[in-house]
Parts: C-alpha cells; sequence; structure tokens
C-alpha cells in the first residue's frame, strides 16, 4: 500500500479536540488531536466494531476521552467493507449470513470468528500503512509511543495486528472468541487489559477466560463486569484513557 | 457490645487527613477523616488482612487516598487477635498451624479458610457495634452511605459482614477462597469490586472465579490482574477510590 496516497479531506474543531477526515486510497480514516501541546504526543490506534465505522458514536465517545483525559492522538480506519467502503460477494453473503442467525436465534459465533478472521487479513495490511503514513505526519512523528484500542471486530483485527506490529507496546482488547485469535495472543508480550461481560449472550465465559489467558504478556489486566454483550459499561472507556496513560506515557509516572 | 465506651485516644494531622486512634471496649481502631468539608461524607470501612493491623502500611496508604480522593471518612479496627489484641489458645493453634503449613510447603488455604471464618464469627459483631458508635459521631452521622473495602483476612470477614449489615451499600473484596464465603456472597445485592490474582499460588483460578460468579449483585465488576498473590498492582487501590465515588457519592454523576 502506497502511503503517498494519504490525504486529509476534512478538518473540524470542537471542544479542544481537531478531527480529522483522512483517506489513504481506498481507505478511510479520521484523525483526533488535541487543538494544543500534542507534539509527539502517543498515538492510540482505535477499531471499530463490525458493521460500524470509524466515525460511529462508541468511537468519536473514546476518542474524545482519549484527546482530552490523556492529550493523546487517536486514529480509525474503517474496515474493509465498513464505512461506505465497497462489500465483495464474499462480504456479503457472510454478513447475510450472521443476520440469518441472529434472525433465527442460532449461534452466530462460528460465523463471526470466521468472517472477522478474514477481514483482518485484509486490514491488517491497512492498518501497517496507515501507521505509516500517521508517523510521517509532523505533529505525531516516528518516535512516539504507539498504543491499539478495539473491541469486538476491533480484537479481532487488533490482536492479529499487535503480534506482528512492534511499534505497538500496549494494548486494550475485549468481547471475542479465541478459536481464531488464541496463536496471536500467545505472540503478544506488550501490556495488555482485556474486557469480557460475565453474562454474554453470544460469548461462553470459558472462552473469554481463555483467550485472556493466551496474552504471553507479563503485565496484563482482566475486567470482567456483570452484564449482556452490549452491556459494557461505559466507565470502561476511562480505565482505557488510564492503562494508556500508565503505559505509553512514560515521563509522567502515575501516582500509587 | 456496649459503644458508650467508644473514645478517641490519640490524633494526628498530616496532608489534610486526620487520623483518630480510638478504643471501644477491648476492640482498638483508627478513623480518618479530611480535615475539612467532611461533614456527613460517605464512610469506607477497612479490613485488614491477616497478621495485619489496622494501621499497617497498606491500610494506611489506602486511606489516605480514599480521604484525598474520595472526600470520605475511613475506619478499620483491629481483627480479634490483631494489632496488639489479646490471642486465645485457639487462635495461637491455628497461626502455629499456618506457619508450619507454609515452611514446609505444604497447602494453607484449607487452613486459612477455616480460621477466618472463626475470626469473622467474632469481628462481624464488632463491626456493628463500631459502626453503630462511628455513626453517632456529629461529623459522620447516620444518614450518610457506607461502603466496605477489603481483601484477604478483610474479604473473609467483610463478606459475612456485609450479608447481614444492610447499612453498607457497595463493596471491593478480593483474594479469598469460595468455601465459606460463597453462601453469604449469595445473599449479597450491592454492587461489588472482586480483585483476584491471575497467577496466585494460594487461591486457584476457578477458586476466585466461582467466589466472584457467587455474588448476587446485579452490579459487579472483577478485576484480574497477572502476578502472584503478594502482587496485585497499587493502581486497584484507585479502582476502588472510583468504585466507592460511583456508588457511595449520589449527587455527583460519573463522567461518561
Amino acid at each position: 500500500m502506497n502511503t503517498d496516497h494519504f490525504s486529509f479531506t476534512a478538518d473540524t474543531t470542537s471542544s479542544g479536540v481537531i478531527q480529522h477526515d483522512f483517506t489513504m486510497g481506498e481507505v478511510t480514516g479520521a484523525l483526533w488531536s488535541p487543538e494544543s501541546g500534542a507534539e509527539h504526543a502517543p498515538l492510540v490506534l482505535m477499531g471499530h466494531g463490525g458493521g460500524n465505522h470509524r466515525k460511529s458514536p462508541a468511537m468519536v465517545g473514546r476518542a474524545q476521552l482519549l484527546v482530552i483525559q490523556g492529550g493523546f492522538h487517536v486514529a480509525v480506519i474503517d474496515a474493509p467493507g465498513h464505512g461506505g467502503r465497497p462489500r465483495t460477494a464474499y462480504d456479503e453473503s457472510e454478513i447475510a449470513a450472521m443476520q440469518q442467525a441472529m434472525a433465527s436465534g442460532e449461534p452466530v459465533g462460528e460465523i463471526v470468528v470466521r468472517y472477522n478472521a478474514h477481514l483482518a487479513e485484509r486490514a491488517v495490511p491497512e492498518w501497517r500503512a496507515a501507521l505509516d503514513a500517521l508517523q510521517k505526519l509532523p505533529e505525531i512523528g516516528a518516535d512516539g509511543p504507539v498504543g491499539y484500542y478495539g473491541l469486538n471486530m476491533g480484537t479481532a483485527i487488533g490482536v492479529p495486528l499487535t503480534a506482528v506490529e512492534p511499534r505497538i507496546t500496549a494494548a486494550v482488547f475485549g468481547l471475542h472468541w479465541p478459536e481464531a485469535l488464541a496463536e496471536y495472543a500467545r505472540r503478544i508480550t506488550v501490556p495488555i487489559e482485556y474486557a469480557l461481560q460475565w453474562d454474554d449472550e453470544y460469548i461462553p465465559r470459558a472462552s473469554g477466560l481463555a483467550l485472556f489467558d493466551a496474552f504471553a504478556s507479563k503485565e496484563k489486566s482482566l475486567h470482567v463486569n456483570s452484564g449482556a454483550h452490549k452491556e459494557l459499561p461505559r466507565f470502561e472507556a476511562e480505565s482505557a484513557v488510564r492503562f494508556f496513560a500508565r503505559h505509553l506515557v512514560r515521563e509522567v509516572p502515575t501516582p500509587a
């Protein structure tokens, strides 16, 4: 992927946060930055969930927290087939299979695992090229720490990405199955925080715990909360900001 | 227990925190309060670990965090046989059994569970009387919210206490076995946060998860961290402050 095609397409500023839209070839993305004082601040890459896109409410909300509370740059790219990006015939058939399983109350795990693994194969090289391009921006630079934050499909893409991308030095994941991801998790040694829902109607408890267990990271934390798959408490987003503050901001020791 | 015997024995003030020692009959305790602005602030009861006492470094450190960051009152009482309180012959024999098991590398779980359950029977009525007395102090009062925070033996005493004490409306526990506590946990419905260590050399993972699972609370969170029994990260103390801020301070909505 040629990062020379990287270009900003729109900018807005609100509450001290600058939001840039960007394109990189056919990939669409968004970058949030502090309005001031962000010279070579750490960069957090965020992966959105399935059926969502770079500027879904969860992405915008978490980006604003990370910029305002953490002083980070935050970048999201649309996954293949998401956020207006074209879908292949295979995308359409897998999405139809998921929708049919959910409508009929059948288990969707196997389809999600298989389709997300396919999307990860397409998304990982896009993420690496996007990171190349973002690190060429003067306000980011190639020397700052990089984190990754993604739940659901954002974990399905982020775990294989973090396994192969040495620039990512801390990551927050959650809400996925181990079948396609445990083999990548076993190659990840950077600090991680992992979230799972104790009453997840899609992901069995043992599956979530098995994926957390697979990470080879010496420092890892698991945050379990009561509630169904979609009921992850919003305070976990603030926990992620503090996690990145502990692991990406080396010059400011955390109080303890 | 007659709460008329409650009296303060020493006061010190440092960094905006007032520390009172108190006695209540044969029970020794400590109360930490904000130097100003604590009129009817929430009260957090803290239970210390086995072999420790009301002013061990963990208690003092957590009390200061809760007072400074949360604006709470914090009270600790010495468990029976701890902090200079007299030991019975049974105390001596159980402590000797634990020390012998640890010295010979044998499992200590069964002895800890049994002895801590015994201590809880003696400590629960002491805690309830201490709470009666503390709520008579003008700066605390009987109308403020009350939380409980205790790990290890502090959980062995706190879970039975919270099960029978309706004034406790939120609790942080961790690092114990389910055998004696699950039956009490099933009667607890207030929000809880529970901590366990993923590589605990004394408490099997399944045991820690089983105790967390037993709480009947609709809102409950589990924080797992990599590392051995004694390696609980210090940032979990700050998480406890935020937990009590969410659940005991009703008038200040948490940002999310």
